[in-house]
């Protein structure tokens, strides 16, 4: 199992793609990592990691798809087009999400019978991981599209997460089937009528973190905005506890005795435990790792494409979809023409 | 200046109603409350306020719109018919929101010029509350709207909030014009051509936490699973600092220690300081208080209408809308056939 490792983009810089393929290396994950060679000092040297020469980059700032088209040389379109020719078997990036997601459905190509590859992040509650997507692939949806979305997120919880049954929910602003916009009640409407999924109904936005599903479907904007608000909110939450226990010299001493107990909190809400994004719908497999990724971070990312390719996750999501019949249809015969 | 209560529909039941309405009366606002003068027990007596005999109520679960139009005699359309009727200058219910928002829209009427009148938000950030809207009068908006919407927080946030030139956002899922949903990108055209408001362009979701901008304008769709996964993901949060704070005997000296300077951040936090949500784009005050309000809360809401009243929020409101030059227009003359 070989894992393709873009190594450029990280806000930290070369040094924690060292460290993660250093530490996924050591797992047994062999990697083929494409870069600057001279910024990936020691790494030739580490046994199943193989440094392949990409000098050109990818901005967060370029717009991605021109991007990805314009400069075949960049290390994450190197690496993308490296596992579509089959010389590894997945794709991590921590650079711009925009340029992973153009050169990862470009080169990977969408699934058979696929309208919409979506990215779906791992949100940190107690209990364990909800699946959220879509989190900025698709700004604008269609009901069939929300559709894909559950199946693709029920089979990635299933197979990659390792929860039996998982809960899907819509993600909309009342639990009442009618809620929501026209689009997300007539996604309700269909889903309630899928099969191959246990589709728990719509969720509210206080109910993601309560764990009231294991997967939550939504379109792109939305999922883009209530990602990223949910990071804020916790972040303004950490902040304030902090400054809190430095108000006074109780306050600091209460702080410390406490901070060995919030310790779970602080690995929970860590983007570097669950290791990134995940792009749903390709026919292959490729994570988006968070830019402030540590050598952890990076390293979970790794994992985390290996355990997909481990577990068949794209093979197990199109039985899914095929079983859910689900899949856009081909038209078998020209449309009759009414004259 | 007298305010109009409905005394139906907290969660705590009438008492705090009687407990609201007693603070506020001690700061000489005048109310009239509607309810069952059975359960509001000693309100008679208080000097300033009026006890309106009104039995009838609508739950929860009842369909807003048709539940309103069915009950004339129900409190909350009593209250909302004595503001229109010029007996109260405001309106107040902690009751169902969607039946409120149907009473004061039916009673006191959409502004001049307003498209579609918005339920706005105070969210408690660190350096001031954040106006946010929708949170649920429009699940579906266009362009337009969202430019008045833009006009109505402002004008509140200066009014009310005494912000001096609130810095008006776009809620989307970048910061660059060109991102969002299409509905997103016309609006940001449009605002950015707009005068007498302060644009400050588009914020993301971790943005409104940080206090990027004073009011933030989206859909009602967004803006209510916004606020619900923002008030969800404090309550987690809180809520892991307390199991925290239980877990072992060195955890819970610290804190029982760090509690008093976690007080700010409780009180921050309570929804029932800012006294609820607000109806913008009406011909009148309507305040929507949570329905877990404590007797504070309600006082809270009661003082929140009367100083909507005072600093005339609605005149100035439509002031501003016809400056900036948004208001719908009204066609002079029939249109021209094109045969």
């Amino acid at each position: 199992l070989i894992v393709a490792l873009d190594a450029h983009g990280t806000d930290a810089g070369p040094e924690v793609i060292v460290e993660g393929a250093r530490a996924a290396a050591a797992d047994g994950i062999a990697l083929r990592v494409f870069g600057e060679p001279g910024e990936l000092a020691g790494l030739e040297q580490v046994e199943g990691v193989e440094v392949v020469p990409a000098a050109q980059r990818i901005a967060n700032e370029e717009e991605p798809v021109r991007a990805v088209r314009a400069k075949p040389e960049a290390s994450i379109v190197r690496a993308a087009a490296d596992v579509a020719a089959g010389r590894s078997d997945a794709l991590v990036s921590a650079g711009s999400t925009g340029a992973a997601m153009a050169a990862s459905l470009f080169a990977l190509k969408r699934m058979r019978g696929v309208h919409r590859p979506a990215l779906a992040a791992q949100l940190p509650v107690p209990g364990g991981p909800v699946l959220f997507l879509d989190i900025g692939a698709n700004a604008e949806v269609q009901p069939r599209h929300l559709v894909q979305f559950a199946y693709l997120g029920s089979a990635f919880s299933q197979a990659v997460l390792g929860v039996i049954q998982p809960r899907v929910a819509l993600l909309s602003n009342g639990e009442e089937a009618g809620k929501g916009t026209q689009v997300v009640v007539e996604a309700h409407e269909q889903l309630a009528a899928t099969r191959g999924i246990r589709f728990a109904g719509n969720v509210e936005g206080r109910d993601i973190p309560a764990g009231a599903a294991d997967v939550v479907v939504t379109d792109g904007f939305t999922g883009n905005v209530a990602l990223k608000l949910m990071e804020g909110t916790a972040r303004m939450f950490a902040g304030e506890v902090r400054e809190a226990a430095r108000s006074n010299p109780l306050a600091i001493a209460g702080g410390l005795l406490l901070r060995p107990a919030l310790g779970g909190l602080r690995r929970q809400l860590d983007p570097n435990v669950s290791g990134g994004a995940i792009m749903l719908g390709l026919r292959g497999v490729a994570v988006i790792g968070h830019g402030s990724s540590s050598g952890e971070g990076i390293a979970n990312a790794v994992r985390l494409a290996a355990r997909a390719v481990e577990e068949r996750a794209v093979e197990r999501t199109e039985a899914l979809l095929e079983a859910g019949g689900v899949l856009r249809r081909r038209r078998r015969r020209p449309p009759v023409e009414v004259s």
